[in-house]
């Protein structure tokens, strides 16, 4: 059934080819559909940094990056090229802090490359190798998202009216395409998100895009939402789980988990795994981007002058706020998120520490 | 020394001329400054219902549309010209259902002409009084607001960061300039408050002009704020207070009082006074608006098409939120806020119930 499926839109939005890596440019989507042609691999740190993409895109876009900063270093002395690369993943890893996919999958590429068995290979080899690595992370990826897709399934109930929060991205795509093979309806509430409105354009284009027909809130609105009975449970994705159960994801998330721990609907979390270079919340940075950022709409002027904006792109909520943090390996209490290492399933190399 | 000061933008929007009433639109307010021309008390009625106005607009739109609607009956029968004044006021009380600023304006001014002693007066002498009783109604709601202002800066620490959401018009001027007078210098930290944007827009500007430098954060990031420490304290008005100390304010409200909860932080609530017909929240109507106006953004789409928008205007905020509720006899605990009405100030005449 599921190679029947259409592929969303944004399920396939960075595309690496021969002339370089074309990202899909998620601050106008779907109002334009347009893509931005990465020719280097610092082109597509760029785009990274400018929010070009974001949720799952910044995997993909490593992925890629790391490609193209091999293809760069094609002609480099052995030696040189590893060294190259490894400049490469600082550089990338160096575009966003907080989410640590982009960390993992320059680790996974350069382990499997550079610091691995090819720490000598020629160019060319290395070129295919790193492509090679880059495939089978982005695959260990999508199969991750199936599996901790099928988990939150199991926890939704038919018929219920889930309230999301940002754009969830390979999760939530994952999590209702597996309730509908369960044959579960479900309906969808979803936060604007600002300032970039992720969950008004991502999520609610995507969902559209999938059958279904989301209902729009602003961020403030979810107490009211909650209190009006007009969801049964909330389900976020998260940029960072902490091995202590924080789950660290788009600013406003917090916001979500006091609102329904307030009126008693279950707050669920979807993340392939606990990070376990984050043992706590203070081992997590928390990025903060231009306060400008706020003081626009789509590009417009949305504040005062002389008003100036801040900008956490994220906030941390306390394991106590969260109901279940649902990994590729299952659904956990937050205090118990750790032991998703100790599950034993086909997905545990690639659920490793990444150093 | 309140005589010269400036008299903010916004503190001045309404303004009744021998033509009909100049209403500032709220909607477009720094960006333009327009003001849409009311030639009747119909015509006022559309503004209320449009959003031309909010926060105190409605009140003074109010009074002048009834000054106007008094005009339009100067040639009717004294008996006719009553009922014209009555429907006039049912027309105006019907625009906005939430807050009760609308509905006691129409009494007052009612009670004062075609209800009380003048149910039989010729037009012309109907006209002079509406339009007194309008002046008066207007001038006891400034007064009022400077009065609950005092209090509420007693309430504020010199070099206080204060929390603001949506808009909160005289009461806010009223607490910032008295604040000024007792010579405590604050900071403030505000909500853009979409789907309007009352924040970015309105209350920063009037900062701004009055001489600070507000910071403007999405709605969503206040929990993430106040866990920066962003803020010592949370400050908003209220459309309507219930005699059991329930806080009706634009939507989002409640989710500031959650927040404020959660990082310890004192949630004070601006009203002129508990409404007398509202002994609980069962009874105030929550107005909802067309859903559509939360898919744009300044009248730009900013939704995904496919979407639907929910629109609660109004959320309710518990009692056991609030830490005070500064009315314009003092600062109550919100379970005894309707010890209000057993204050004895200069103020009792305005605070009577309107029926």
């Amino acid at each position: 059934m599921s190679d029947t499926r259409n592929v969303p839109v944004l399920a396939d939005s960075v595309r690496t080819t021969a002339h370089g890596v074309e990202i899909l440019d998620r601050r106008v989507y779907p109002f334009e559909r347009r893509w931005v042609h990465c020719a280097t691999m610092e082109d597509v740190a760029v785009a990274i940094e400018q929010m070009v993409t974001q949720s799952s895109g910044p995997l993909f876009a490593t992925t890629a990056g790391m490609t193209l900063a091999a293809r760069e270093a094609r002609n480099a002395a052995p030696g040189d090229a590893a060294g190259r690369l490894r400049a490469a993943g600082r550089r990338l890893i160096a575009t966003r802090p907080t989410n640590n996919h982009i960390r993992d999958a320059v680790h996974a590429i350069l382990s499997a490359t550079v610091d691995g068995p090819l720490a000598e290979a020629p160019g060319e080899e290395l070129v295919a190798a790193v492509a090679k690595a880059a495939a089978e992370h982005d695959a260990g990826y999508r199969s991750g998202a199936e599996a901790l897709g099928r988990y939150a399934a199991e926890l939704l109930e038919d018929g219920a009216r889930v309230l999301t929060h940002c754009w969830g991205d390979a999760y939530l795509i994952g999590a209702v395409r597996a309730a509908e093979e369960m044959g579960k309806r479900l309906e969808f509430v979803c936060t604007e998100t600002r300032p970039y409105l992720q969950g008004a354009r991502l999520t609610a284009a995507t969902l559209v895009e999938m059958g279904y027909r989301p209902t729009v809130i602003t961020d403030g609105m979810v107490p009211a939402a909650l209190a009006d009975g007009l969801a049964d449970v909330a389900l976020v994705a998260s940029d960072r789980v902490t091995m202590d159960g924080h789950v660290v994801n788009k600013v406003g998330t917090l916001a979500v988990a006091l609102a329904a721990q307030a009126f008693g609907v279950p707050f669920y979390v979807l993340s392939h795994a606990p990070d376990p270079l984050s043992p706590g919340i203070e081992d997590v940075e928390i990025e903060h981007r231009d306060g400008d950022e706020v003081l626009r709409v789509l590009g417009t002027r949305s504040a005062a002058e002389g008003a100036r904006g801040y900008y956490p792109a994220f906030d941390a909520t306390p394991p106590h706020l969260v109901t279940r943090i649902v990994t590729a390996h299952g659904a956990f209490e937050p205090a118990r998120v750790s032991d998703h290492f100790r599950s034993s399933t086909d997905l545990d190399n690639e659920e490793q520490p990444a150093r």
